[in-house]
């Protein structure tokens, strides 16, 4: 028989010192994290980016933490502001599958971050196997006095409040007392005692204690970012006469006619000197008459670019009064950035390196072959622009803060590259976090996506052109669930000065209380272009452009003339604020309605208290009805049970019993139908 | 009317200096990546964890790829060796939606890496925009100097070959002889012909070159750990006398009949000396008797612990001799790593620090309460054991390697530190790339994916209770589609010493042919465990134990005796190494068989060279049959083309006309069909 042969092994370095010596470094490394935490969401792009959150809006974290072996855990999400000051910690809950959940919220704007703990919890585990062990009539002695460990190394750590350490006290005196005794029971019923293991798990040792390898940024924005209602309006129209240039006293001549609706946010369009060079004329032609105004977005004349104000509209001291007053009517202001030139912008000539010339010593103007733009230049950003033009158009940003404003619809900023948003957006924030950028985008999925992420709080979205029942469920599924959902807030506008969109160009009336009451409750930020609530809907001929548009003329209307929907918008405004469910974008549900014309949602409050359904028609030209569900599985009922509904636009009560409901809409009437429910 | 005020705009510096210098630091930092590069799959948890490929094995790497503005973009994988060396690079293509691809593959078992770069195509931009104004008859004279000015920029840079900057020179040459002739047709044509766009490709000026952030990191393995076919065996009971224990010599006397079935890994459970302290006797029986020879997994002698070899089984020697008899069979060894011990493992006394100890001084036995596993110790990896015994660990797997074993099957890893496997790998690997772990957890889903990202090569996994044609389809879907799948590779085993599958136990012969078939066709690593090809099968009752187990004592068995499977289990060998489609784990379709008790599924190359069907009924009691969809549209043919198939099993040839087939198997004849089809 052959002997068995003990090979000595081999000593612990097993190559040159260094590499031995990096090897144990590893070891220490690694072994700091015995538990595992992964898969945390929300994380964009491995904590590249930031998730966006309004001050307390709720936060759901969630990751997988497990370990080795089979011992018990607890995890907590540790959070707080960016850059170091107190941390809160909020623990985990276990769910399922090794994933693990906790809500928490952040309650003041500016940047912040939370990680994830977890540690081997040694007291659950002993109070696991003890439990096991008396249950199966096993001795358990040895196990009575691991727990009495425990606790003195509770005690000894010195974790939790001062009470808690007297209770820890108190308590070790009590189970040395029954140990000394001999009485099993009475130290067994100490140790699984309820109050006992709240206190421990507050005390007790946090074993093989892991952070997760990152913070995860999330920026917390003030409630407007998240939440607001958008009136656009192009000032020079305001005068009521199409003779006479508006000025800002028109403006907030306006402002009750604007707050009577209940709007938001007053967005004006570009206030800037209009160059003369190349201008358009009206619907766009390149053969202006000599009293054309031109197109504000040809920005810059002699007498001043981006932070000046175009002579006609008044000074900056009306402008300060018109801000002052909007703010008095519960609004805010927003301008239009928009990053271009007119010929005759004064960067051409005190910066030519700005911008791009030809071989031929001209300056390139904006095309797109075979088209020209010839009204408008465009600046670059590298090069010689690399960083003055990155600085100037910080500072005009910063400019107009220091002039009141807080909230800048950005014109294309997809053309622009995304770094320089980036660091333009960390820039003016570290002046005001409450600033808010809308990035009005309109371009492939993927870029619209990434100007969210390098720090846009708004964004324009496909709304537009989404309006069937497909589309608007495939779209808002995707907005309100997917991952985007954590950084990119749209703003559905039902239109703009340059999209007429072809379904109100024959929905007559209906049409548009159609698409207002989709972007009013489906939008947690929405707008519309002045006009809208006339039903402004005349095309250029096959085109999705307004025919005679305010870009290339004074328009003035009758802003409260017969068939307008301001009624329907006020209706939308008022209950957007008294209805806390419409706050949350992203709490959103589309239920079952058996007819493909009819779009049947939900929303709700995390905590079930407010509770709304909405039925909208899609179809603008004829009544349709039928059958649809009512979600009482989600209020804990049975499919027979009942619940109280108020109809919030004519503030009719009753009950429906019964999950399956019949409900009717007839478009001349009111194509829409917004119910409370409750139990 | 009011006058335009142009109001001096901030300074550059908004700040403190120091914060001033941070902007533009960051300014710097962030302009450097104009480009985007984000999306890029696979990487496993950011980065944090090598994908894993086998040497040659195709690595598909894809990306979002954008800028902003509507330039043309080009774009490349950038690989090679880890820790710098030879950089090589492949273009990407256009996907679609800013998705970009391009295969790779390593030619090297080791450590490696790749990365993406991206730059603005100025030249790709140039014949664009240059084409679009010619077809629309504009002047395009200055574009004509801009095209020439990038052909010089391509020469002045320097890129390319020798040749490529000759050629650059000579067009250089042509297009100024033609811009002096004034030959716009000449010099248009020159510059968009189509060798010339193949030279720019590779010349022109990389503007705007962008490089992803992170070097993801890919491990190659030899081919073993991909692909492999593993025959599992107790050394003790090869001795065909259940009399005499096992010997290496009657491992080496079975060699021949373990390779004429086609194995390539041969694996031996623990070949170490067997504790006496509280042996297991036959039948997992507390009360052994004199000649029982013990549970292998009770590890650790007076005679020696894991670097020991039992006995009974023979010398170091011998062992080397096995090794070398199993090469020249065209096989490998892999043993049993399995880190536990008996109470007379030479640690317990040598390493008091290694264990745990109860409060009354003994050991703390390996337990599941209220089970105790009384012959087994576990070591502990904390405390006074960190880092002892993690080099201890390592070096014992150095000194398996130092006697030419390359494959470690490990035991129960998931109860085991994942950072102590993580640097034990690490570690191992850096004395031989191509050692190969297989991980023998079964556990719950993460854990389980988790050895895998920390290194682990192959995996045991959830196949053996995968019967149904739905849980084997989702099953093998996630596996082979899902991220997993590009770090964790199953090893099929279809029995084990510690699985004898409930299927099994009644399905007869049959039953053993058709699991067989699929762990062989739809592994790439799969496994059986000796006595499957016996269709052994009498379990314990009510459990999916053996009775009478080889664990516990010794066997004896006839190999060849009638109504064994070896023949089918040779075939399968053998076509998994002619047919290079078995290779390939993750080229798995499955196709529509309308019988719910037939799998139906596809292997293929990716070059489309090698397209082979399986027809596998779950049956094994009665015939199957139906209708089946031939998948002609992956042939590019109609839906009534034909096909050339030819049936592996038999060597039939013959036609199939049309996408819809039928057939039917008769588990007595045989229960699976296999079939190569080619057009």
């Amino acid at each position: 028989m052959a002997v068995a042969i003990e090979v000595p092994r081999k000593t612990k370095r097993i190559a040159a010192d260094d590499a031995a010596e990096r090897s144990e470094a590893r070891l220490h490394s690694l072994a700091k994290s015995r538990l595992v935490i992964e898969g945390v969401s929300p994380e964009i792009d491995g904590g590249r980016f930031a998730v966006k959150r309004a001050e307390g809006e709720v936060l759901t974290v969630e990751a997988d933490i497990y370990g080795d072996g089979h011992e018990k855990y607890a995890a907590a999400v540790v959070y707080g502001a960016s850059g170091g000051g107190e941390e809160r910690e909020t623990p985990l809950s276990y769910v399922d599958n090794d994933r693990w959940a906790a809500d928490i919220a952040f309650d003041t704007p500016g940047p912040h971050r939370f990680s994830i703990i977890a540690w081997r919890d040694l007291y659950a585990t002993w109070r696991y196997e003890a439990e096991k062990k008396k249950t199966a009539g096993l001795d358990i002695s040895l196990e009575l006095t691991e727990g009495r460990q425990l606790v003195t190394a509770a005690l000894e750590s010195g974790r939790g409040t001062k009470a808690d350490q007297k209770l820890l006290k108190s308590l070790v005196q009590l189970l040395e007392k029954a140990a000394a005794k001999g009485d099993a029971e009475a130290q067994y019923a100490l140790l699984q005692y309820g109050d006992v293991v709240r206190l421990l798990d507050a005390t007790g040792i946090r074993t093989h204690l892991t952070r997760y390898h990152s913070e995860v940024p999330v920026w917390v924005d003030r409630e407007r970012a998240a939440f607001s209602a958008w009136y656009e309006l192009m000032p020079r129209s305001q005068s009521n006469d199409v003779t006479r240039h508006g000025t800002f006293d028109d403006v907030i001549a306006r402002l009750p006619d604007v707050k009577e609706m209940g709007f938001d946010v007053l967005y004006l369009l570009p206030l800037h000197p209009i160059g003369k060079t190349n201008r358009k004329g009206k619907n766009n032609t390149l053969t202006p008459g000599p009293d054309d105004p031109g197109s504000p977005y040809a920005i810059g004349a002699p007498d001043g670019g981006h932070t000046a104000i175009h002579s006609e509209l008044g000074t900056f001291e009306d402008f300060a009064r018109l801000v002052e007053a909007t703010h008095a009517h519960g609004m805010e202001i927003a301008i239009d950035f928009a990053i271009q030139c007119s010929p005759d912008h004064p960067w051409i000539k005190a910066h030519p390196e700005w911008f791009d010339w030809r071989p031929d010593g001209t300056i390139k103007f904006a095309e797109n072959p075979p088209k020209k733009y010839e009204d408008i230049v465009n600046v670059h950003f590298y090069r010689g622009a690399l960083p003055s033009i990155w600085y100037e158009l910080r500072d005009i940003v910063l400019f107009w803060i220091s002039k009141g404003v807080r909230i800048f619809r950005v014109d294309n900023p997809h053309t622009k590259p995304f770094p320089f948003w980036e660091w333009m957006i960390e820039e003016v924030r570290r002046v005001d976090p409450g600033a808010i950028f809308l990035a009005e985008a309109f371009t492939r999925p993927k870029p619209m996506k990434r100007l969210a992420k390098v720090g846009y709080n708004q964004s324009y979205s496909y709304f537009t052109w989404r309006n069937t029942k497909t589309e608007l469920t495939q779209y808002l599924t995707e907005l309100t669930q997917e991952e985007c959902g954590e950084y990119m807030r749209p703003n559905f506008f039902v239109n703009t000065p340059d999209i007429n969109p072809r379904y109100l160009q024959t929905s007559g009336r209906p049409g548009f209380q159609i698409r207002l009451a989709l972007a009013a409750t489906l939008g947690g930020n929405y707008g519309v272009y002045s006009g809208y609530e006339l039903c402004e809907y005349i095309p250029v001929q096959g085109k999705e452009e307004y025919l005679n548009s305010e870009k290339y003329e004074i328009r003035a209307f009758d802003w409260k003339r017969e068939g307008n929907i301001r009624d329907d918008i006020a209706f939308f405004n008022r209950i957007r604020n008294s209805e806390p469910a419409l706050k949350s974008f992203r709490d959103l549900a589309f239920y079952n309605f058996w007819n493909e014309n009819i779009l049947y949602y939900g929303k709700r409050t995390p905590d079930g208290s407010n509770f709304l359904l909405f039925i909208v028609s899609l179809d603008p030209h004829k009544p349709q009805g039928g059958n649809f569900e009512v979600p009482l599985w989600e209020l804990g009922l049975p499919d027979d049970g009942s619940v109280a509904v108020e109809n919030l636009v004519n503030g009719d009560r009753f009950t429906w019993t019964g999950k399956m409901q019949h409900w009717w809409l007839d478009p001349e009437a009111l194509p829409y139908a917004v119910l409370r429910i409750g139990t």
